[in-house]
């Protein structure tokens, strides 16, 4: 693809997406290219419903973080209150699940959408419409398909495991029981075989490309997409930058670092970007069979993500 | 039932309620007698589905009156915001019907209820609980049980014409499809057959009192209640006191009147309470057959609402 990365050339990229690491890879993205050339196939196996309302915690994240919208943490919406949730658990309703007063009206305007009959696909296109955003947001499939973690205390429904027991369980495994049945949602395998660059964001590889890659379909159209395939390791210093990716690597025996993610995705992408302070492993990546480039991936503030972005999009040019 | 109207004293009273003028009803007799000898049979005909969530509006204004925590114009709570509403409109979400930010944990947890099988008298009582509320506070019937109005534009659903056209519409008549399916919810039937009191609040007598008479078997447990049957007039010199009771009684030809309310009512009531301004009226009713009783029936501030309570106590055992 030579220079065409370099500036907003019209480039087409599709990013296996999660929640945090993935959005804000995202919104680096649109500020190297075209935000309408990109589309992000996000994760819908920690979707949840939470009194009533139908609840997509990686696809909210995408959104907000992509609108300049989202939380301090990186969920949820930045300066949003908690009104609606205070008055909820006075009332003894379930409060575990943070749901902010504004981002509310996210999962209000969506369940309204799928109660009218509507796919979680059209809710996602009408939000992103209605946040002013160009980029194409997909949900991977807009059939159900949860992911369940199995812990030394039961298989727990993703949620559970994540926010109300706060990710302290060993993981032993997962199920996607929803997966025999899943297809993939309008336009996701389109965006994976007609991409100059498809990139594994750098999300937890079990729990947000994990699931996208059990939709039938996925994970071949992933083998076989024509464009560059790269991924961005989550794991840096052998530590997660974000949430419980280490500490699952470690429970399921794989080795807690980049290389051990690189392993995962060994035949799914040509190049494997680790961090900078990674460089060490290189040869290890590279003995694999992928292309290796370490360069820094920390994306601290808008400029850290778009020096990443742009960081990813010439290792795959260079 | 002599004095025993007179303080906290072991009378059962049972009401069948509407919205804003029942629930400040509602509010006085609870200052009269011991609040745990107070049924509220309340209307379900303005229940709507506002994005996936169950709203009991009538049923909500009694609960919230009763806990002392109603907006200042009758319905929703007091000093609520509407921060998700507005939201929710920023979103392009349907926002004509107005709910409040702590108003929507009680829909939240409502629906919750629904969804996890529960039917609408536990959840009604379980918010009652929470509210702190001795009342037994009953949905007429757990069955779906809508209102429809006939307009010249057409059969509305009730917050259609209420609220999304502001009552504009002249009404011609009602329909209440679900009035053949639905069955009185628990405890309604042995309310009125086991009342020492049967009140029909202020209320309209078409869309907030009618709707209850609809469901199979209150009619006739109203027709041979034992204790004394008492209605107070929600038309106060030819004006309705809050909503669309006299521009109906007009378009649908009947006086526009209390005389033209308690003729709705003969057969059903022995004692109809019309307000002082009206007393020139008392002969007409009692032409009718019921007791006429003039007192001032205006619920202005606690006490007031205190006043007419025990003003038609009083009036039931003179």
């Amino acid at each position: 693809m030579g220079g065409r990365a370099s500036g907003r050339t019209p480039v087409k990229i599709t990013v296996l997406a999660g929640g945090v690491g993935a959005a804000r890879f995202l919104a680096g993205l649109v500020r190297c290219v075209d935000p309408a050339d990109v589309t992000a196939i996000c994760n819908v196996g920690d979707d949840l419903e939470w009194h009533a309302l139908h609840v997509s915690p990686d696809i909210d994240t995408v959104l907000y973080t992509l609108a300049g919208r989202e939380g301090d943490e990186g969920w949820g919406i930045r300066g949003d209150g908690t009104v609606t949730l205070d008055a909820l658990r006075e009332l003894g309703g379930d409060a575990w699940f943070r749901i902010g007063d504004r981002d509310l009206a996210t999962h209000l305007r969506r369940t309204a959408i799928l109660r009218a009959g509507g796919t979680l696909s059209a809710a996602t296109a009408t939000l992103a419409r209605a946040l002013g955003l160009r980029t194409v947001v997909l949900p991977v499939t807009d059939d159900p398909h949860p992911t369940m973690v199995l812990t030394g205390e039961g298989e727990l429904p993703f949620q559970e495991y994540f926010v109300r027991r706060r990710a302290h369980d060993e993981v032993r495994g997962f199920r996607f029981p929803g997966a025999a049945e899943a297809t993939p949602a309008p336009g996701v395998l389109d965006a994976l075989a007609g991409a100059d660059v498809v990139a594994i964001a750098p999300s937890n590889p079990f729990v947000s490309i994990g699931p996208l890659l059990e939709v039938a379909g996925v994970r071949d159209a992933l083998a076989s997409a024509d464009g560059h395939r790269v991924a961005v390791s989550p794991i840096v210093g052998g530590q997660a930058v974000k949430g419980p990716a280490a500490a699952m690597l470690r429970s399921l025996g794989h080795e807690v670092s980049a290389v051990g993610v690189a392993r995962l995705y060994r035949g799914l992408v040509d190049t494997f970007v680790l961090d900078a302070v990674d460089a060490a492993l290189v040869p290890a990546v590279a003995a694999l069979g992928l292309r290796a480039v370490a360069v820094d991936t920390m994306m601290r503030g808008e400029e850290g993500r778009e020096r990443v972005a742009r960081a990813v999009l010439e290792a795959v040019t260079a």
